[in-house]
């Protein structure tokens, strides 16, 4: 084992999927994110707060947590590369969606799985917010469970780590 | 689409690593696990107050966060299935380790990558406590960093989500 207190991006956590996140009108991928608690079914996301998401979200009831399969990376990608302040990204990239039921934010027609999270808490800890939600409801594509599978990723696309 | 507002298990954002997470001398696997911020560099757990891990957390400076590959997963599961308040799982299971530098933690030998983690700050949300470290050194596995790839998983692993 070599060791080094350099610690960087520390990406070594990986893999694991991305949130795009939805808040009104606008959606941006969160790297980071986490179940919280079973019950109640709380989840949360990290949003720096440089990001228009989280000005959206201070005059919102809570955000949807959409999952998509990692043939969407490109586009999960692209999401990340501008702001919503002054661009509406879901008609830029052509992203499809409608809006979610008990929150104002939009559930992604592409992604296999979507919560809808009311706002339960939020803390600042370094340099990120924490917005805890709770899930009030799940949107999920019945085609990808089969049985006791829920989904299954492309192998080739699990070696993309970069280190920095 | 179909939706449900019966959240049950919520498991629809995997897949993901499950971090195992050591305190003293003891281990318990986290599925739910996430990056908080950059900088300063912080890695959260979350921790039920059931498990004996939160009260051994109490008493120490910190905790490990270890990356296991795949191929451990039947390990992992086994750590997560006894408490460490009358086990040594370290003994039990026969996982090598050598003691973390900073704080009072196992470092795996077996982890492709491990965190040591001083705490900064823990918060319950729910039915969990919400530990943060600040990562103070990282531990990495030097032959799995090949160019610029770090870690690929084995595809056949990916589909053992099993709805409940």
């Amino acid at each position: 084992m070599q060791k080094t207190a350099d610690i960087g991006k520390f990406y070594y956590f990986f893999p694991q999927t991305v949130a795009m996140v939805g808040v009104n009108q606008n959606v941006m991928p969160a790297a980071w994110h986490t179940p919280i608690s079973a019950d109640p079914p709380l989840y949360g996301v990290l949003i720096s707060p440089k990001r228009h998401t989280l000005q959206l979200l201070s005059k919102e009831n809570g955000f949807t947590a959409n999952f998509l399969e990692f043939n969407f990376a490109s586009l999960i990608a692209k999401t990340g590369g501008v702001s919503g302040r002054n661009t509406n990204k879901l008609d830029k990239f052509g992203i499809k969606y409608s809006p979610a039921e008990k929150i104002n934010g939009p559930i992604l027609q592409e992604s296999y799985a979507a919560y809808e999270c009311e706002k339960f808490a939020m803390h600042e800890y370094g340099d990120h917010f924490l917005c805890i939600g709770k899930i009030v409801m799940i949107h999920y594509r019945k085609d990808i469970i089969r049985g006791q599978l829920i989904i299954t990723i492309d192998p080739s696309t699990l070696s993309v780590f970069k280190r920095e």
